[in-house]
């Protein structure tokens, strides 16, 4: 049988309790496609700098680059939000993505025929939505050199940071992102801010060079400013997405509520080669933690994209997607999702559900 | 009587006739408030490159500093968009706006209740939207230096612009955004990653230490991929926003799209002292320029805020958004307003519809 090391980090808030759910999913949906999946769990974000003073331990770190794929809860949370920058729960987070040289993030936004009443967009604009956002996760403004604060000609104090490109790390993501929309409806659309920033330019001279080499695919540019526009006048418009790291960050998650379910987006992040990082978009909630409220969908979603993009067991994976469907079919719901006229239940029994349909 | 100058810069695509409307639209208000308003028209965008070979003239820029209020229609075009940075009509916008050093851009986005159904937002989250961004207009990326294309250690090709804020920069904005919040309903929202970016670091360090000046005031802070989200889950939770350049590029479009009709709004961008410059928000449409079907109302309502942010002349200003609203309850409405049930008009119709009201 083939068989597996899984990382789980269930993190801070909400995170162990949904990692827990999408572990036994995974396992079984494993199982039942005779793959062996072996899990340890390690300590990360708030958890983390409470147990050892550090968000990412060494050990952490090691143990995830040493599996063939990691699966996260969730970090943060408001005991650790005024910590300075180096002791905060997202530097981990930071450092975790860097560490595992992750610099592909895949956040899909699709609304479900089951929940299209949740987004606020009219049904005709939300109906059929399915987008995904190719978002450049380890370069650009997020790690761009140098960064801090200084002084300027008049003595003052001044925060900066750099956003920075080279053309390698602009190819790998766009050959990523044409690789993924070929699988998809073939549209690629780029996003970026080349009208006023050198970064962008090269950016958008990259991404048109490479083209050439995908001309199955029709590729179009689109400014950032006019993208989060819209998104909200009309989303259908869309099929794949790619862009940098920050305009990523906003853009994903603009498209993640136009879903109006974010407890339902998983996200997967891979890189050239080793282990991919697996994660729900929604965070740690820590009101509602530890309450058998959160809704595990994401994250046991985000495992279904660990054992596709992770391990290759597409079998396994249409497995839980499959699963998932059927539960929200029968009625079953979290809190977040519900709507009069369906079942509402907590995290643990809406894991029980997933599990008996896998 | 009181008498200003006002410089037009009429630009390309649509803005000239949207320009001309709000120009017998601002006379009209003017002599009935016993307001003087003398225009000289200067060449600016893709109109001054094919005149003058740069997007903004020496001779356009000296005039607009010299004259009172700078009242701008719309630049760009399809023709000049493959020119070199320094021959793109929206260089010449940056320049202006750096010439002028017009630091706050303040961007209304509300629903009128006669075009609630234009928002492609339900109803029930639509309804009552009325938000203000101010956007830092003069710093950040747009401007930071180093910027530019350079080579990395592998020998590589990059692109690279600074993001800096310096203390009074920010200190600046905050006071003008702290100020229009006050004239509102006293919410003050500033939007930054102040969990990953130092100069967001700084800027919220900086926004806090003012709030104590502002006690009446509810200052609140969010991260910007946050705001992108809320403002499409429930953007009546916001009154005034303050935030960077570049993320109030994206967030304030963002909102406008929210209103669903972009063609109805105006922007205000003021300095310390010296005139202001406004402007629609919506672009220069080629497709439609010269057909008579542009919106004037964006122009016309800029011209408003010109009056009031810009002179000073708030019954002047009153009686413009008066007609307006008149105007749109008795059912006329351009192309891109236009729903069954009302009269569809033209562009100088509409500017004739409004002058009756004024
Ligand atoms: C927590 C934060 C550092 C992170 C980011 O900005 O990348 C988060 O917003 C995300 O999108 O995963
Ligand atoms: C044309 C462009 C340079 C400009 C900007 O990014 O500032 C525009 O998008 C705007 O918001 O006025």
């Amino acid at each position: 049988a083939r068989s597996y090391n899984i990382t789980l980090l269930p993190g801070d808030g909400i995170g162990p309790e949904v990692v827990a759910v999408a572990k036994d999913v995974l396992s079984l949906a494993g199982s039942l496609e005779g793959v062996e999946l072996r899990f340890q769990e390690k300590l990360m974000g708030g958890s983390a700098l409470d147990a050892t003073g550090v968000p990412l331990p060494d050990e952490t770190l090691a143990a995830a680059r040493d599996s063939d794929a990691v699966l996260l809860g969730a970090i943060g949370g408001y005991k650790w939000d005024n910590n300075e920058k180096h002791l905060k729960p997202e530097t981990g987070l930071l450092q975790l993505r860097a560490g595992l040289r992750v610099f592909a993030n895949l956040r899909p936004a699709s609304v479900l025929p089951q929940l299209v009443d949740a987004s606020t967009l009219k049904k005709e604009v939300a109906e059929g939505v399915d987008i995904m956002v190719v978002r450049e996760l380890t370069g650009g403004i997020y790690f761009g050199k140098p960064r801090g604060f200084g002084t300027n000609d008049n003595g003052e104090e001044t925060g900066f940071n750099t956003e920075v490109y080279s053309a390698s790390e602009i190819d790998r993501i766009a050959r990523v992102a044409f690789e993924v929309a070929r699988k998809r409806r073939g549209k690629l659309c780029s996003v970026d801010k080349a009208n006023v920033l050198e970064a962008s330019m090269l950016w958008r001279r990259r991404v048109t060079a490479l083209a050439s080499e995908f001309p199955d695919i029709e590729l179009s540019h689109m400014y950032v400013d006019n993208a989060a526009m819209q998104l909200v006048r009309n989303p259908k418009q869309f099929d794949t997405i790619v862009t940098n790291n920050i305009f990523g960050d906003i853009l994903s998650d603009e498209a993640s509520m136009i879903t109006g379910s974010i407890g339902m987006l998983p996200s997967a992040s891979v890189g050239e080669s080793g282990p991919g990082l697996f994660e729900p978009i929604h965070g740690s909630a820590p009101d509602i933690a530890g309450q058998d409220k959160a809704n595990p969908l994401a994250t046991i979603l985000s495992a279904a994209m660990l054992l596709r993009y992770g391990l290759g067991e597409e079998n396994a994976a249409k497995r839980i997607e499959a699963a998932v469907t059927e539960t929200l079919d029968q009625g079953f719901r979290t809190g977040d999702i519900y709507s009069p006229g369906t079942t509402l239940v907590g995290c643990k029994r809406m894991g029980e559900e997933v599990l008996k349909t896998v």
